[in-house]
């Protein structure tokens, strides 16, 4: 199942899901840190539901999730007079939680892709060849996460402080994260790193989940809440700010998780350069601009409840976008497996697939 | 007690805090909206404890307590020989609670001058004198915030949406509020202002206690976290941001609650007027720029834990400093009881007083 035993290393670590015989089995990332919970789902609907639950989140995790619930979904078809249908159908459920990530319909997308290859084949064929790739998409994420963190730890210098928000860690992807996985690569090479990670109301990526993965392996970090980071980056105590990213269109804008704006043009404001780090499956050259990306608004009671306690009057309107869209002009660079890209994305990002 | 049937009124809405029989009275911020319970402090030194605990918070608030908390000491002094000592361990005890609130220290210097004035008076006038000072500075600040709003609303066109942070309502004040204070007086000229009140982690000044306001006096009100405010400037959803202020420097500088800086940076990005509202007992004409203002740093636990429940891992590094410095050159206006300061603020503000 693991690519190589430096894969194994990182998964031993922090597991975010997995296939195993049970059933697909992952951390509940609505209970971290307090809990460290693993649930097993045993349906396509039932991993449906986690995507949309946020029980996994981070766009490249969506997809490993969605690959795996659909490749699941297929292993509980009875006869082959039911493929084509019951195929399309699992399809529909998992496509239809998130609407932003673009990894989530590059992941149906591909299945669908095996589910043509082997259309002539018996069932248990095509159910052995989804669940392969699956797990092939599931290993190539770790993979990718590595080469695209060893392309991006040559922009970090030495010795510095990296501001990121929400979670693109080991949590967010298969294993070893993206612009986690740029600061896992950076310590990796002996560089000393400080890690300012923004909490990221509503849903507490920061301080549940990326503080969890640095504190998990003693890479220093320091916890502020979203509303410090220019205060901080006016002191000069942030050199560069790096992010994931949910979906990246053609002209590089790029949809991230809300506040993900606010970062760059402060950052732009301080002359802190802005990398957004993300997988090629990410970028989505469909989309010409961020104009196109649709923006998920997610539930009242995430901003006026904290961990089931009501912080808000309730009869107050409240909105909660979950993501937000950064316009390329404030991103320096797009850090991908394939390599960097620089403005003009229109030109830079095509060149990489 | 109350200067005019108007600030009856608003006083009957919400009560801040109040000096009765019993000790002085304050709404326990913390526990809003929740629980709307009231404390009763009957010495200097619980008054101490409630400021720098938050119970009562809010640069106005604090200085009109910290002035009833002296005058209730100094009540509690048995006789006329201990009177020196006794007031000045009183201001002292008073003055070192939180270090960036101007109006603490006006307040403090005030009760001051008040004692000056009544040195040779017998004890019983004494503490008299200074419970009448102290109720003056109560009376005053409601009348200072109705003036100071009477000026800002001339700022807000007839149909407006305006962005605030944290808390500088009726609950930052004696009653009717700096920033609030501008909002309720365009409402009361008819105008139709749409709120959109930023949560302000740590402490969720916003959304306990804007949101809390502006829902009793039914004033549209649309709550968001931290992160999405520049997320909503671009969208064109906000014309407008008006903030408090804890300590204006000659220069304009302004310390406000932490993001108060970001949220100056997002308006300039995109043109949005940022307004600071403010009496002048928040300016400092002795503190030449905002480099000299100190920022208090408070408790980890305020960012690790939200309602006592853990939402980090305990071993993470925590920054949390309260406030946050603007620059002059991102405030549109310094809006004052005494009219609106524009830049220059070095050659504006001094005129104001």
């Amino acid at each position: 199942m693991f690519a190589s035993p430096a894969l194994v290393y990182f998964e031993a670590m922090i597991r975010t899901l997995e296939w195993t015989d049970d059933g697909i089995v992952m951390i509940d990332q609505r209970l971290l840190p307090s809990e460290e919970a693993y649930l097993t789902f045993k349906t396509a609907e039932e991993v449906a539901d986690a995507i949309r639950n946020m029980v996994v989140r981070g766009a490249p995790a969506i997809g490993v999730a969605a690959a795996m619930g659909i490749a699941l979904g297929v292993q509980q078809i009875p006869s082959k007079d039911d493929v084509e249908q019951r195929f399309a159908d699992i399809c529909a459920e998992i496509q239809n939680t998130r609407p932003t990530a673009r990894n989530l319909f590059w992941a149906v997308e591909r299945m669908k892709k095996a589910f043509e290859k082997n259309r002539g084949k018996s069932l248990e064929e095509m159910k052995s060849a989804l669940k392969n790739e699956a797990q092939q998409i599931y290993c190539e994420d770790i993979e990718i996460n590595r080469r695209l963190g060893e392309q991006g730890q040559t922009l970090l210098g030495p010795q510095q402080t990296v501001l990121t928000h929400c979670n693109a860690g080991a949590l967010a992807t298969a294993g070893y994260g993206t612009a986690l996985g740029v600061i896992r690569a950076a310590v990796a090479k002996g560089k000393k790193i400080h890690v300012f990670a923004d909490e990221t109301r509503p849903f507490l990526q920061g301080s549940r989940l990326t503080a969890w993965e640095m504190v998990q392996e003693n890479i220093p970090c320091t916890l502020i809440t979203d509303n410090m980071a220019g205060h901080f980056m006016k002191s000069g105590a942030i050199q560069a700010v790096i992010v994931g990213a949910d979906r990246i269109a053609r002209n590089g804008d790029t949809a991230n998780k809300i506040g993900t704006y606010s970062v760059a043009v402060l950052a732009r404001e301080h002359g802190i350069p802005f990398y957004v780090a993300a997988p090629l499956s990410t970028i989505d050259l469909e989309t010409p601009s961020g104009e196109f990306i649709p923006i998920e608004e997610r539930s009242r009671a995430e901003v006026t409840e904290i961990l089931g306690k009501p912080v808000a009057p309730a009869s107050v309107e409240v909105a909660n976008p979950a993501f937000d869209v950064t316009p390329a002009r404030l991103i320096t660079a797009i850090i991908t497996e394939a390599g960097i890209a620089r403005p003009d994305y229109r030109e830079t990002l095509p060149r990489l697939f």
